[in-house]
């Protein structure tokens, strides 16, 4: 029946490693003897550094866990690719930080709420606590841990234990305005999307608005990408723009930049969660 | 040698037909099996009406004319596709209609001049001597065929005939003021492209900007398209707009269109000579 | 002190009329002269129908009230001109009808919470109950009134009733799925704003998103105006677009459509709650 | 009549200076006092530095040479502005510098030729031979004046002899790839407006396309600006960007930014032709 296979597990596979001919004939060649259905499939070749990326999307005609495992052994065993495979039915679990800006956090709930994210939010945390009540209103659980320079250390120890009491797959900085350790990045268990507030190179550091202000530029932008332990210097996943004039006070800037915030914040957002996703060499790769 | 490999010949090919699994795992295994390297593959799926798109471009092993000829057995024969091939050396000769306005006429000369093009401009057709001078001066055959109510069906035979003598792979109408006729499209020989000056199908007819000017939009755009025997109603290619205001006047609205025009109308040309575009029930896949 | 003087209350004036020559030096005049300070002006000419507009905005030396009656005397007494003037310490009372769809429900809201949109919402009225709870929960007066076609007069005489008792200088279609009646237009005592999804005069109607998606455009766009007894007819506020391709389904073009109807509809309220718009003749100037 | 009174000449005057009270009511009374017709007017405060921006165009009653000069006493005595005053019926000569790249340079000819930028152009200069053939067919004076580290004062004096020999109101370096010493730029009598291929800040100094590859950016831009001693630091006129992905090469950036240096330079040059920029602190007032 249709309804039934409508529903029908698909397997998404992330793939990328060295460049070598046949790779899109041999995966292509084993789903479809395996009976597998291919709906959607996206390769690229970095040339320059002789890299292949691939993304496959299929539903398998046996066991969807049997069909992963064996799928591993080609893709990583055989054609010694690295892999990041997902199923549509899992729904990852995305733990939210954010201080007192509430635009980009607003956005990510609704667009849960409304099926736009597919993901489950397990936790809020923030160093203030402003935005306490809209979250408990919205049923979300909601930490507040403060943080200052003495604290800093010990802070970032409370909020690993309880981003691993609530799990998370995804840590999304939502308008996050603390600074990142290190050795949280490395010890916190899941990719950090951080939102910055220019059209990065331009503008790194603090008060990007108030330097393109400054600097008298006609476009302003925001920026997602990765959290690295090189502030703003992380893979870029998206980008985007919009055009300003000398009428525009600073304010008018941060207004019209928040806009840009919450739709650069989401794309990337959403695209990781669909497995869209591959970092490397400081670049991203993004098959929409 | 590098050198030698780099100019390596490649087939480029667009195939499309009926849906059904295991064609990119024959198309790539096959091509694989003969030594052929893949540089791009992209293909797209029409669920709704069933249909399988595909562009793959690749370097074969061994003598470009026998390959294309086996891999029409595989997917046409075999595989029931409908096939558009061409090669890396391959120029299309391309003419050019025009009538008086020349700013996508000297867009898509310069555009040649620069490589950013590749084709051939074989001839200049239009119903005024106005572009005759600059014309000649870079080196182009002009013709001018003046087209009135009384003499089209002479001046169509006319453009035809121009159209055979000086070879036509692809027509471009860069503002030719005049509509084509059922039997001209039919007979001409060629696919033929048209940018007309609205976001269709906003203002299909005469003087879009005029009626863009009336109704009060805050947003103008161009479009090219196929031309087909339906007035702006063919499968729509490329389309780009532009943001205007209650201080911008008709001349504005004309002279801000004529970017989008030029822009628009080169990508669908581009497009086109890369053997990029299919078109299908009215519409275009896009393999950009 | 400063902190008094930058709570000054300022006059924001919107004026159109027969143009002549010599208005704006007898407004800025006028105002120069009574000791005011004017902040911002802006003037169009419609050199097409001899029309004027002007939006001033000033602060008085004196009494607020004394200073608008007086400068009505001048404007529409001495020069003719039609006047809508408005004060920064008023709070315009807004109504929102909307059904299920909540993207723009929710929209709307969060910039009033954020401090966006400078308005108090009175009352939400959908046909639906399905957005009680959420309205509720964040403190808004929700009515549901069900709508069917034997009791849509009687309907929207309720819908009328609950504005009347709560208060409304504009009302806001947030996706309101309902039209509008003539009647309901020209009774409900404010103007009404509503969001198309499409880029109109483009796929007015019913399913814009369809119609789009089957005549193949590669951009698709929303659209802001004020409601009018003509559907899909009235005087554009706001427009803006996105890029699709042939591989967007119909529900991707209603998902990224979701982004363009948010900001679009919330740049049109804004740009009204500012007294920044003057429709006139099917059109609108607004002085952004 | 009509006819003639179209053709009647109009003033431009640009102003800026120390703001205060009164003074736009002090130059429209001026002007309707004494006759004039005020076809546009437009005004900005810069609030932080106290500064006033007027663009005003009007149509004189009497002479327009008198008018000039009375003018000035109002606007430079009185007030104590700045003033550049230009005609409607001034054609500013222009004098182009470039090297090989030609995009930019046919880019500027032909708008000229089409009327869409009111010029005269009265000279190319170039370090290369390349464009002399195209130039001249084209009916312009071509000079080349190679550079090379040891010759460049000389040549910088012999590019000046020419400038002046032919007359430059502006000066267009359409993809010139020499360093103007901050000498030339002081001495060489014109403004000049210069195009960077990147959204400055943003990747300042050489192979920008390379850098933003690199950085692996997901967007791309190019910056017209006036040319000033500091490199690539000078005051921004317009900007504009494109989006690119991974699948974008260097070489496509190339051709995607292609686009942007010509329309953007093309505003700036049009915008400076129509006297409607004015630079400050690095900044600039664009009155569009």
């Amino acid at each position: 029946m249709a309804e039934t296979s409508a529903k029908k597990e698909r397997i998404i596979a992330l793939m990328h490693g060295a460049d070598k001919p046949g790779i899109v004939a041999r995966i292509s060649g084993w789903i479809y003897a395996r009976g597998g259905n291919i709906h959607h499939a996206d390769q690229h070749h970095d040339n320059e550094n002789g890299i292949f990326f691939q993304r496959v999307e299929w539903e398998p005609a046996g066991n969807v866990e049997d069909e992963i495992e064996l799928f591993k052994h080609i893709a990583e065993g055989e054609l010694g690719m690295e892999t990041v495979i997902s199923t549509s039915s899992k729904k990852p679990k995305v733990a939210i930080m954010v201080s007192k800006f509430e635009h980009c956090f607003f956005d990510i709930i609704m667009r849960c709420r409304m099926g736009e994210l597919n993901c489950e939010i397990t936790c809020v945390i923030s160093n203030h606590e402003k935005l306490r009540q809209m979250s408990e209103m919205l049923g979300l659980k909601f930490y507040c841990v403060p943080v200052t320079k003495e604290n800093k250390e010990e802070a970032e120890a409370e909020q690993m234990r309880i981003l691993k009491e609530n799990g998370a797959d995804l840590i999304v900085m939502a308008r996050y305005m603390q600074i990142l350790s290190p050795n949280f990045l490395k010890n916190c268990g899941a990719p950090v999307i951080n939102i910055h507030h220019s059209f990065l190179p331009a503008f790194a550091g603090a008060k990007p608005y108030h330097q393109a202000y400054h600097r008298g530029v006609k476009i302003i932008g925001a920026t997602a990408h990765y959290a690295t332990a090189d502030l703003d210097e992380g893979p870029i996943i998206a980008q985007d723009v919009t055009t300003i004039s000398h009428r525009n006070t600073v304010e008018d800037l941060i207004r019209k930049g928040r806009e840009l915030e919450r739709t650069v914040l989401a794309n990337a957002v959403r695209w990781h969660l669909q497995n869209r996703i591959l970092a490397y060499k400081n670049k991203t790769v993004v098959f929409d």
